[in-house]
């Protein structure tokens, strides 16, 4: 029906004649002559409708916003002075011939320029929403994202299969989304977590190289960005040892940034170790671009008369301090902010020292009610340790480790953003290795898999899955890219041997172990090659493509926090037949109200 | 690991070192020399263990079938009178140095050379049976087809655009997954049986051109060539006819044959009119390489004295007359067998006439007890009409139009392939169009969309919509190829006005239709391009390309006719907890085996 897209149209094409459909996505009068924006995926075209020919003028004044149209009519320079360079094809537009409203349209709820809907509206009206040249553009550069992923993954020999999205549950990890099963009454299908022991599967049925865009699914209660369903690129390869994998992946991640966005990133990415990961930045997924790091004085105030620090230093806790540059001009406001800020993270307060004068280790050069009970030795730890020069203001984190890292490292990435200590890159991934295998659970006694239970222990490393789990590394990496884990993934377990003592260090015992993961150990007897992979979180990656505030925006049909579609107004009531037919039936007493993690 | 696949391995490498890893396919101990044919995806080649390698040689005599290796040799040619023509690598063999079990395997439940194997082994033992050339083959060549689909689409300006998977339950049409809310209590999300109104919604949002290669779910009883989850390719564009929307969809079908198989299909594909397709072939998706016909002679019979034809044909029923050149050589128990296969379609009996002598048009010449049943008129009527000549036999179908439809048209695909009465084509597709909007639900005393509630009337034809229902044709069209339907699609209803009246027709009042389908609605209301799309079934096109019996052998992963995964034994029971985090609970007796079909 078109000749064209709007927003192809440039000078090249003076005195031609086109055809266009579209959008009114603005109508104005002026001067006896009706100019409509014609808009479509591709951008705007001004369009002319001279009153001179009747008939065509009289149905462009019955236009409104919204109203689709197809326009004939030839391309012309604008008058000088009304050329618009914010568009690309600002240098032209239309001279109306024929003018066809193919659907008009009711005044829509919002106007697409309006940038202060609350997301509420916007989910409900998505359709309208979507129309947003904001929301085209991020959805058009998930679509060069993906189709990128493709291009890297099949030259590189990668093959697409799919794998079920009717499957097992396996209650580890998060909670499934069950489906119950007409035909098998009283079981269930669950949704995939993850492609996870299906790709291993299919590296376990010789096709080498695998991959797949796919959706997932975790019930759980939802963060700002998580959706119930989300996408992966989950990726599997036989043969090569996390080293060459991490190469392959890191490579794809420059091209797809190289293709979408003309971004160079580093290359090689820089490798570090979870241990100094946590030790410097107290995240495992640290924003390089923040240059603040976190400097451990653990052993130097062990023995302080300051118990808030010679408390966790003595018991197996972490002091960690926070060099702030030029910090001694915060005011006292902000440092109050910032002392409310960590106790979110568990944090139970904030101590700092302003550095008046680096050279003087006493309450005269360093300005705090703390320092009066710190010894000399702990005092010239800390200021040499942290490199602190007069003029700066540390910040200390002091309780069990857990809550340090968490507390004093988003503090870092708070206050680094908010007060600009960054080192000026747009983009700093880094990958994350050397992570343990298990972390205690210390209300369930008892080891969990760091990553999962499939993950292979590192070289050397085998034998703490009996002796000292605790101590046991993994063949596992993180790809982190500004301080988001944009990726992650491990060598797996290819001996059934091994396998079968890694679920014995997490208390999974034979007979469990057999029943729910029987076919995963049978595939490991019968000729598993060495194999590992991957899977990096699309919505994410686009999100931050896109600068977008929220993986909602680069997703068509989301839903909201409390993971409903507001357009389609899904979850709904069913009919009784229809519970019936998979034999359930609903709980005598549902609430119609209950609070989101609370059922 | 290694540095060449197997099967890529060719005379050109003559005298190269080169690494393979893979699986030893078998073991052969001859004249004190071990071979060992290695497999990998891309096939098989031959290593070469020489005693003289002591350790090397002690190494390959532990290996057994399914074994991991890792192969270091240089490439050589074969001796003299041992080159295999069947293999890509047959000229050339490894001379092995180094040889390195990467995992040992036991024994393997079957031979991978078995072709007897029964489903249930196979699907059980999903990792090993998947590990067969023909299933690689087959999973190759379904990536393959898939990306050839995305290349085209893609090139022509299709973006992939994800809808959910966790989405509204809408009743209508095949049965619904379902997948309790824990967050709603007595709320339920449905897995989509397809994206089909998402897509409109994107085209209403102005993406213009959508496609997406995605999962569906139908809950039916399955039949053979059924699966719980299907793969759809589904494409949806704005501003295209049906015959712009035709000719790009089978210009991508011809793309991706050739790509794929190297097949060229005809340019273009042939349409027919599904009222043409049933009066010829008794079948909306006629299989095009019978070359044998359904000739219609109800008028001709109406008023003879056999009542099997007369009652039918007098009653609005049908009477078709299947010529079988030279069928007259047909065994007794031959006829008898397609008598009783015919009855599998509701028909009563398989009438039939054999032409000894066409100029004689009594019972001499026709030979058949109905004959003398028939008045002159009705047997010129039925030898003119088939042209059948002596030595033919003519089938007859007698009953309501739909059973004599069905079966005969059965018989016809049956009788054809077996008796090859064959047009020499490898593949012949077909656009049938012009399909009723509604069929009749006599049970229901409604009318029914034939396609779906969002199919546009033809021109012209939407007054019928309110006066005639049974009048009025879609703008629909199937792809159908050898006798399958692999795709079909339609313009959709773009104006909210025509979509009310087509739901009125079909008995959905206002309320309803504003309860199921407010959203959709309301979007055709805001500027509504004309849009129309197709899916095309991605399981069924490569179970064809590939020749496999069923389409479970197209699937990585796949179900029984039960709906159970054999191999990861789901669906199964879950937790209580589980269940009462959902809000439901097992009906109180659940009886622990129903009937498939009865529940």
């Amino acid at each position: 029906m078109r000749t064209h897209y709007c927003g192809q149209l440039n000078a090249s094409l003076i005195d031609q004649t086109v055809t266009l459909c579209g959008w009114a996505h603005r109508r104005r009068d002026h001067g006896g002559v009706i100019f409509i924006d014609l808009r479509d995926r591709a951008g705007l075209a001004q369009v002319v409708c001279d009153p001179d020919r009747a008939e065509m003028f009289a149905l462009a004044e019955s236009v409104r916003n919204e109203f689709v149209l197809r326009v004939t009519g030839k391309v012309r320079h604008r008058p000088a002075g009304t050329v618009n360079a914010n568009l690309a094809s600002g240098e032209i537009e239309i001279l109306c011939h024929e003018l066809e409203i193919l659907n008009p349209a009711v005044t829509p709820p919002f106007s697409l320029d309006d940038d202060n809907l609350s997301e509420n509206v916007r989910l409900t009206h998505r359709v309208i929403d979507l129309r947003r040249p904001q929301m085209q553009k991020n959805l058009m550069l998930r679509y060069r994202t993906t189709m990128a992923f493709r291009r890297f993954l099949d030259a590189n020999g990668f093959i697409d299969i799919e794998t079920p999205m009717l499957t097992k549950s396996t209650p580890e990890g998060a909670r499934d989304y069950l489906v119950p099963s007409r035909v098998q009454p009283g079981q269930f299908f669950a949704l995939p977590q993850s492609p996870q022991l299906f790709k291993q599967l299919l590296m376990v049925a010789g096709f080498d190289r695998y991959y797949q865009i796919v959706k997932c699914f975790r019930d759980e209660d939802l963060r700002a960005d998580r959706q119930p369903e989300f996408t992966q690129v989950d990726i599997e390869t036989s043969f090569m040892d996390e080293q060459q994998i991490m190469a392959l992946m890191e490579a794809m991640i420059r091209t797809v940034f190289e293709e979408t966005l003309a971004v160079e990133l580093p290359n090689p990415f820089p490798r570090m170790s979870y241990a100094e990961a946590m030790q410097r930045y107290g995240s495992d997924k640290p924003d390089l671009r923040v240059t603040l790091e976190l400097v451990d004085v653990t052993d130097a105030v062990a023995d302080v008369a300051f118990k808030v620090f010679s408390g966790p230093a003595s018991s197996g806790g972490r002091v960690a301090a926070l060099r702030i540059p030029n910090g001694a001009s915060l005011t006292r406001s902000e440092i109050d902010g910032y002392a409310e800020f960590v106790k979110i993270y568990g944090a139970k307060g904030l101590a700092y020292i302003k550095v008046n004068d680096a050279s003087k280790l006493n309450e005269e050069g360093l300005q705090s009610p703390i320092v009066k009970n710190l010894h000399a030795a702990a005092l010239k730890a800390i200021v040499e340790r942290t490199g602190a020069q007069s003029g700066d203001l540390i910040f200390f984190g002091a309780d069990k480790t857990k809550i340090v890292n968490d507390a004093i490292g988003a503090l870092r990435i708070k206050l680094g953003h908010e007060k600009g200590y960054l080192n000026g890159k747009a983009w700093e991934p880094l990958w994350v290795v050397d992570f343990p295998m298990f972390e205690y659970d210390e209300e369930g006694k008892r080891w969990n898999a760091c990553h999962h239970p499939f993950t292979a222990p590192k070289a050397g490393h085998e034998d703490f899955l009996a002796t000292d789990p605790g101590r046991c590394l993994a063949k596992a990496y993180d790809l982190a890219l500004n301080g988001s884990e944009i990726g992650g993934g491990s060598v797996r377990i290819h001996r059934e041997e091994v396998q079968s003592k890694v679920f014995r260090a997490l208390g999974i015992g034979a007979e469990e172990a057999r029943l729910k993961f029987g076919f995963l150990l049978d595939a490991l007897k019968y000729g598993a090659p060495p194999h590992g992979g991957l899977a990096f979180g699309l919505d994410r990656i686009v999100t931050m493509m896109t600068g977008a505030e929220s993986i909602r925006d680069v997703i068509a049909f989301p839903k909201t926090q409390r993971a409903q579609c507001l357009l389609t107004d899904a979850p709904s009531p069913v009919d009784e037949k229809q519970l019936r037919e998979l034999h359930i039936r609903l709980r005598q007493k549902v609430e119609t109200q209950v609070e989101v993690g609370k059922s």
